[in-house]
């Protein structure tokens, strides 16, 4: 059955999807209402078709400005620097920050040919210099790249006269900011250290 | 973000799919290609609109009679009993049956007022009258419905002279066809005996 064998083989390219997972998801949803199915269906598209980077931070965003950067209240002059707009959500779970994001879409890795250049670093340097920033928070997973983008970050900003902290080493070394409870990540950003 | 909460608590209602994963799946899907995710989001409803039930034996089929029923190769005077479609594909996937099958569309289970007149019975009684089969082989799973299912059958088969047999207590007791291997399946449908 051709459609059923696509549908299979697309659930099957997603990450953490089995092919065994896949046929039972596959064969479970032919056999859900159809309504569910389609909205299933329609959520999927509909979801990738309406979200957006926010041109200021990065953050994913359905409006012009992502609902951090058009949020007034939130503190207007301490920067979060994370490597991708996922680690923005895993953040925002803990609840204890209430500054801004600047989301760098990648972290330094000579190995893959990823510079400077490849990464929101130009971006940021702009907004600390325009935006009356007065703390740098470098919140880069603790393993060797996001370590040495969190390095390289600092030597840029320093000369600015910004302050240039780094999330607490509360976090175990090689481990990644989707998979760490809120109150170690809390602890994390409590004990942050100048750069 | 309101089309990944719906798009989460979309997934988070496919089976196995728990609240993290969902969230996993949900921030991948939005990274993907677009094209990617339209026709990941188009083969779940095509899958689900061009799904239906073979008039014979109750096996999916996108046609009009399902693959295995329409195909002339497979032996035509044996059939092989399940609960429902998706036991045919764990049957499939073993390649040493070449009969046909009979789909229940589920099993006998007083508790939940599921009689003998909810279940094809009465469908696999005409086929056997007028199908020439020669065998019945009840592939129900050997649980305590699934037992009961086989021997309700079995007493109805008899009296019209077929030989009707049971898979072989090969397969674990409580067990489910779905995580069976090809190896113990195919035992099972060896040592099948009399009923």
């Amino acid at each position: 059955m051709e459609s059923i064998e696509k549908l299979i083989g697309n659930l099957n390219r997603l990450p953490g999807i089995g092919i065994k997972t896949a046929q039972r998801l596959a064969y479970h949803i032919i056999t859900m209402p159809e309504e569910t199915v389609f909205e299933l269906a329609d959520s999927i598209a509909d979801a990738r078709r309406r979200i957006r980077f926010c041109p200021v931070c990065g953050n994913y965003t359905e409006d012009e400005l992502c609902e951090i950067c058009s949020d007034p209240k939130r503190t207007q002059d301490v920067l979060c620097v994370v490597k991708d707009a996922r680690d923005v959500i895993f953040m925002e779970r803990m609840r204890e920050f209430h500054g801004r994001y600047h989301v760098l879409g990648g972290v330094l890795s000579p190995m893959d040919g990823i510079g400077p250049d490849r990464i929101r670093i130009a971006e940021l340097i702009d907004r600390v210099q325009n935006e009356k920033i007065s703390e740098v928070i470098l919140a880069t997973n603790p393993d060797v790249e996001g370590e040495a983008t969190a390095s390289y970050i600092a030597k840029q900003l320093k000369p600015l006269g910004v302050r240039v902290t780094r999330i607490a080493h509360g976090i175990p070394i090689g481990g990644n900011l989707e998979y760490i409870d809120e109150i170690t990540l809390f602890k994390a950003i409590e004990n942050r250290r100048e750069m």
